[in-house]
């Protein structure tokens, strides 16, 4: 369909050359596509104005190609003539002239870029305004003290926004005036006081800038323009480009709107609403309005606040007309629209639309609502890119009420999210005891470890001082959907009682914590309740629709109950079960150090032998819940002193009081197994080189238990993964022990049993060797936690705590890679190993089991390079799904481009 | 030049097809360069017999396509009609026929692949005796016993070798004979004892192959033969070619060649010899010879062994006609020789020719002699690609005296090269005052620290039971040139003592060690005195030219007197001078432990300020010595735990007796600072980002040391190195550091300085990164240390001693990646790092700095990544000067081919 677009040259497609469009300019195509040209606002402005025909006040907007003239070469004489005209355009339609000393234009000057970037110039109100002009408006107002507050606010405005003067000068004056005055608001200034506030305010001017303050309208606002222009390539706004990578080069507009004032008189106000109740979705509009009150008086706190539904008797015709603007806008927009509006005696402007806020309960509902609503005509895929991962997580786990009032008492890593509330105890034992008498319990420790996991069972809330987002606390308190705060560094924890800075914690007191902010607070917040919406399971049916034949979400337990946690959230199998959680239940353990402590053969393969009657009953049990979907094992990883009593506390044991002969055995295995950095150490398959027959057992204890599955009827898919690989023949030795153990066991059992065999990549270099390693695996899957600490030679343990904070407030670092997987290290070792995995072995299945299987950033960075499955925590499960259709979706509109 | 090549076809330039190949037939090239048709062995035949004209018994080769030929499609029949011809030739040639009664020939077959390779199947002599012909023997040499010593050897031989029978059942029957004889020699047998012998023998080889002893020779033949082309898939010799990437489709060659006999009579014997004297290298033929013996006898001991120089008077006919085959072997293959010889009845036969095997000295003297020799003509650059770094180790350290019988007392890691004797001290104390006392010592400690190093530089040499080769002892004693065996897991070092299983070590005892093989040795071994020869020089200075303008070699040094000796031995500048060993100073530490504990800024000021002093007269020094030399300096790059005191040992000590004050703040220090994983935790720029005004101190520092020796008239080339840089961002910041210090010690001095700025490449993100980062640096160096350890994710402090072997004996990694740089993994990020990083920055600058720096195998590799320059020990510079050089003839020779 061939159309006329003035705004756009017919033959090149570039925009035509001139700078100025008004805002009901013909522009061929919708306006909102040409964001590039006319900035956000600008679009939006010229949307409601030429497309949907809504009031709004008339203006024009300086495009960004206006900017990006000014910038190479300066001012563009064309510039000038351009905005001349549309300055004329717009007092003959407005029927007033700038600077009129009767009935005087008054304009808004706002910046408006493509992507909203802080450290722009913002707006200047009430331009137009002089010594002359004031006193027109006091006269055609009759309001003397709100026309001089007008221009001292725009005095000030404009020496602080446009001749970059220091507010502080304009705030001791005022300060002053309202001493003087005897009032405590700036609204309590008489006239006269206003006027004599303006008089002061234009000599900061004069003496800061050395010269008089512009009474020209027109010079006005060409500084302006210019100071919007000028902020475009100002230090914060540059940082921010660079950190977003948004091109330096595409410059900002300006727009220029005429002043209307529902500060007026009682036929006038204005409002903000939402086109729906963002609070829970229901399709009533909702917001607020105030008779006879500009925008900000909102926060001067003048007029009183009435709900929209006062406007049915208040202004019936403006009422009537907003339902219709509001179902305009959504017919339009297809969302739920944030508007603001003005009514100027009697009559409706539309200052601003926009995608509004909203709750997660709000979200899902609305997103349903829309697709099943004729005139939206929503499309599921639309619906699904609506919702976040925080929408989610706050139907899905319990948040602190919004209308509590918090006053935060220490900050930490959100390590398990949702809000919880409980008495603070500060051991397991006595955690563990006020739960059985039926009180609520937050447990807070230094940081936990295995002997702690009956106290954060019983707590609803869990804080450390100590510990990443890896840390026991995190992993344990994420495994259970438990909320957690951990590396509260600031906080000490001590016998019975905790410090933050000069606030003491006693057993008892009430705490609050939030885990997805990362919050503590003192004292007992009001939670919101958590019951999901029923819209969530519609929501996450369709985003599997959508990613099914994808990208599959699969989950990381190590237990029978974690895994029925998954299915129970929509895992489709197991992406990563970790058998050293096997090892370290207390009637295990000391099976686990006979087997480390064995002297002689006899006793390790003892050991060995009943670690597998236990593993092969656990592993029973997980293949029974996760019946017909895929379950990978990977075989023991952790470094063996985790099995071991700590090295420090023997030690000091053995300084204070001396050690028995068992504790000496174990002092000195302590010592042989210590490490100086376990995470590059002797673990992972290291391991099953050291230990002949480990392996093995594990294998056994798999495909026995696989094996009485099928006896049992069922249809066990077991997936056997070799950890810490670092090249071919180090996989191919693993392999060769997997397939001697299989074959034992099949000597053994008549059905015949299915397995494939896989290796984690977790090391740059198998991510490197992936070519070579691949022709030994049926499946990689990526172990991004490892893999992001060896590419930037980050410990979690140790950088997190003390590192990322200064690394993400300095733009050394864009993200917690940790949290959002680096999309140009990490990543791109992702894409080489599969990219070089699948060029040897065309079938090899690919996921990844790091924590970013659980962030929607990191699940479309991973599915851009190329993974079947992400694997994740039970509980983040529903968050994935989404995240993986909305990875799905950008990459169907990536390659329809 | 066009010329007929019967071997090769002249259209296709393939292998003809015919697979036999007389060692005399008109090859057309020189035969050398046919080792892939004929194997090494062939060649060598052909080579002497057809292009030198030597006496070599005839012979042919059924050439590596005869074996392609066999293992694909089995004995081609073609082949038994060309071997039918030979062998008539052959016979005809020695007047004798295969199986003759009266005068038989007799054959040795031998393999010959093109890479000599273990496992395959080697020679089988006398072949073509059998019951009549060994009848002839008798009578022809008047000889029994010598003809059924031969034919029972044969028979064995043939069992052994070709039809693969346990050689265990000969040797019983051989026992047997020998207890019956009551004689303790083979040779003591009588003919009839041997006879006797061979009929046994006979019966084994029946009994064992179900068949007869094959009668006929042409079926004995035929079945070697057959043996040798199967054994080339031999699993020994697959593995092999696996390991070295050898093809498995090459196949190997045969060899058929004339019995001669030097023991047939007094005018009869046989020899070995070198052209030159391989120990020293003197132009004099060295070797030995025995009359009336064959090659076996000399393991048998049956004559005595005479100097070559005795056929003067023995054979003088002989004598003078080997001194010309060594001229023309020598001036033919440019080389010293190792020849076999036999003469019989006064005829001097050649049975093999390849270069010798020499010391380092000798390797030295040879090549710079055969460049000036105009009968050989050799040019520098082949002069340079002989000498290997095993040669200048040599001659730059002490060695065990080759003429000592060694009885190793234990094995460990090879730290630091050279050989070294003394007695055992256990602590630093001691040796320093045995020492002094005017003993030689040696220092044997669990591990040492910084504490130990007073006796480490008072002793000979160090042992030390745990550490890798980057623990302090190993990297200490190499920067010392002091030898050091590190790492003797099963050394149990006490108080005054050590003990290796039951030998317990005393104070005083007498040890030696060598640390070129990793070897410890109880008692006192006599050393090769190490006196350099004059000719190492000239080679290095050759290699110098070489490598001019293509690699530079500099040494990691961090005091003045590292600075003195790497200047001495040639080194073109400093690529490491690490900052913090320069912390580690008695009087320094206090000072740094002051800056770590400050509580307030004034302290830390304070502190930065006396470090600075200190710091800034080191630099000075340092430049002093490096004058008109680059001189890169690593600003602080170490864990600050690492300058305070070990926590392990203030908590045994708060345990036992309490601290202090001043202890209890270290503790917590010590406790604060303390990390799980430190090789991958605060440290390098990290430490930059923690603690403001570190950096810039030791810029200020470093730049007016710099400012000082402009003064004193110098010329300062000064560098300036960011470690552990993981963004772009982060090293514009520091770099931001580097240049706003240097604008800061340039307003106090008027002399302008340059200094360039640049970072180490030690985390895979870095050299992934690398387009980034290299934007903000003039030069990267690769921290290959860092970077192998984070790509294999191997800490070397806990894989080194527990994992290395193990991995290594089972083939999981070709070489430890710590000795030779791992061309797959590491050196990919290396290869990426430098194309990325020139990609933006073309001037870049690019050198490495890790331990690879010093292993000629490494410098090879890196050379091929690109790098400008490598950095070292300085005591590893010779060998670098020698290895860069034989890198870039390498590279040459790879860009012409």
């Amino acid at each position: 369909m061939s159309r006329t677009n003035p705004a756009v040259d017919a033959v090149s497609g570039e925009p035509q050359r001139r700078f100025v469009y008004d805002f009901d300019h013909d522009h061929g195509v919708e306006p909102m596509t040409l964001k590039a040209l006319l900035g956000g606002k600008g679009a939006n402005l010229a949307e409601m104005t030429s497309v949907l025909g809504l009031p709004v006040p008339h203006g024009f907007t300086i495009s960004t190609s206006g900017c990006r003239a000014y910038l190479r070469h300066g001012w563009p004489v064309a510039l000038d003539l351009e905005i001349d005209d549309a300055i004329a355009r717009l007092e003959a339609r407005m029927g007033r002239r700038l600077g009129d000393d009767v009935d005087p234009l008054l304009v808004s000057v706002r910046s408006g870029a493509q992507f909203s970037m802080p450290g722009m110039m913002d707006t200047v109100l009430n331009l137009g305004l002089n010594d002359a002009s004031v006193k027109a408006i006091v006269e055609r107002t009759g309001d003397a003290r709100f026309a001089y507050d007008s221009y001292a606010r725009f005095i000030a405005m404009y020496g602080r926004i446009v001749l970059d003067i220091d507010a502080t000068l304009f705030d001791e004056h005022l300060r002053r005036a309202m001493d003087a005055a005897g009032v405590v608001t700036e609204s309590g200034l008489s006239a006269e006081a206003n006027a004599e506030l303006a008089l002061r305010y234009r000599a900061v001017v004069e003496e800061q800038s050395g010269r008089p303050f512009p009474q020209e309208p027109r010079v006005q606002m060409r500084e302006a323009i210019e100071a919007i222009f000028s902020s475009w390539n100002g230090a914060r706004a540059r940082a921010f480009r660079d950190r977003e990578g948004i091109d330096h080069d595409l410059g900002t507009a300006a727009n220029v709107q005429a002043m209307v004032f529902g500060n007026r008189d009682a036929s006038s106000g204005t409002g903000v609403a939402f086109t729906r109740n963002p609070s829970n979705g229901e399709p009533v509009a909702f917001g607020d309005f105030m008779v006879n009150a500009q925008g900000e008086d909102v926060v001067a706190g003048t007029s009183i606040t009435r709900p929209l539904s006062d406007l049915d008797y208040l202004f019936p015709d403006v009422a009537n007309q907003l339902r219709q603007v509001f179902a305009r806008l959504e017919a339009h927009f297809g969302d739920m629209c944030d508007i603001e509006f003005t009514v100027e005696q009697g009559r409706l402007w539309m200052l601003q639309t926009r995608p509004g806020m909203r709750t997660g309960a709000a979200a899902l509902r609305m997103a349903v609502d829309m697709v099943n609503d004729p005139a939206i005509h929503l499309t599921r895929a639309e619906a699904i890119s609506r919702i976040t991962g925080d929408h989610l997580d706050q139907v899905l786990h319990p948040t602190f009420s919004s209308s509590s009032p918090l006053t935060v008492l220490a900050r930490g890593l959100a390590a398990s999210p949702g809000a919880a509330v409980g008495r603070a105890y500060f051991d397991a034992e006595s955690a563990v005891t006020a739960s059985k008498r039926g009180e609520r319990v937050i447990l807070v420790r230094a940081e936990t470890s295995p002997d702690d996991v009956a106290g954060m069972l019983a707590a609803q809330g869990v804080v450390t001082a100590r510990g990443g987002l890896v840390s026991h606390a995190a992993v344990v308190a994420r495994g259970w959907g438990k909320p957690a705060v951990v590396g509260v560094s600031n906080l000490l924890v001590e016998v019975n009682s905790a410090r933050v800075g000069d606030v003491v914690i006693h057993e008892g007191d009430w705490l609050s914590l939030d885990g997805t902010a990362g919050i503590v607070v003192l004292g007992e917040v009001e939670l919101a309740s958590s019951a999901a919406p029923a819209q969530l399971e519609v929501i996450l049916r369709w985003a599997d629709e959508i990613r099914a034949g994808h990208l599959g979400v699969r989950a990381n337990a190590d237990t029978a109950a974690d895994a029925a946690a998954a299915r129970d959230r929509g895992a489709e199998g197991i992406g990563l079960c970790r058998t050293e959680h096997m090892f370290l239940g207390p009637e295990r353990l000391p099976v686990v150090r006979a087997m480390i402590l064995a002297d002689n053969d006899e006793e390790y393969r003892d050991a060995l032998e009943r670690l597998l009657e236990v593993q092969r009953a656990d592993f029973v049990a997980i293949l029974e819940v996760m019946d017909a979907l895929p379950v990978t094992v990977r075989l023991l990883d952790p470094p063996l002193h985790e099995f071991l009593p700590d090295l420090e506390a023997l030690l000091i044991k053995e300084a204070k009081e001396g050690l028995n002969d068992d504790e000496t055995r174990l002092l000195a295995a302590a010592r042989y197994w210590h490490e100086q950095n376990p995470m590059l150490g002797v673990r992972g398959v290291r391991l099953g080189v050291l230990k002949p027959g480990l392996y093995a057992m594990q294998v056994r204890a798999l495909l026995e238990a696989a094996q009485l599955r099928l006896e049992a009827g069922g249809d066990p898919r077991v997936e056997i993964m070799i950890p810490l690989t670092i090249s071919a023949p180090e996989l191919a030795l693993a392999r060769s022990w997997v397939i001697e153990a299989g074959e034992y066991v099949a000597s053994k059992y008549l059905a015949p049993l299915q397995f494939s065999i896989g290796t984690m990549i977790e090391t740059p270099r198998a991510a490197l060797l992936a070519n070579e390693i691949a022709t030994h695996a049926d499946f990689f899957s990526f172990g991004t936690n490892d893999l992001t600490q060896m590419t930037f030679g980050f410990s979690r343990d140790d950088v997190e705590g003390k590192l990322m904070a200064p690394y993400l407030a300095q733009g050394l670092l864009e993200h917690n890679p940790f949290d959002v997987l680096d999309d140009q290290g990490v990543a791109e070792l992702v894409r080489l190993g599969i990219s070089r995995g699948r060029s040897t072995n065309p079938r090899l299945k690919v996921g990844i089991c790091g924590e970013h299987g659980g962030d929607p950033a990191s699940i479309a960075i991973l599915y851009g390079c190329g993974v079947d499955y992400v694997s994740c925590s039970p509980y983040r499960i529903p968050v994935a799904r989404l995240a993986a259709a909305q990875a799905v979706l950008a990459g169907k509109a990536e390659h329809s481009r």
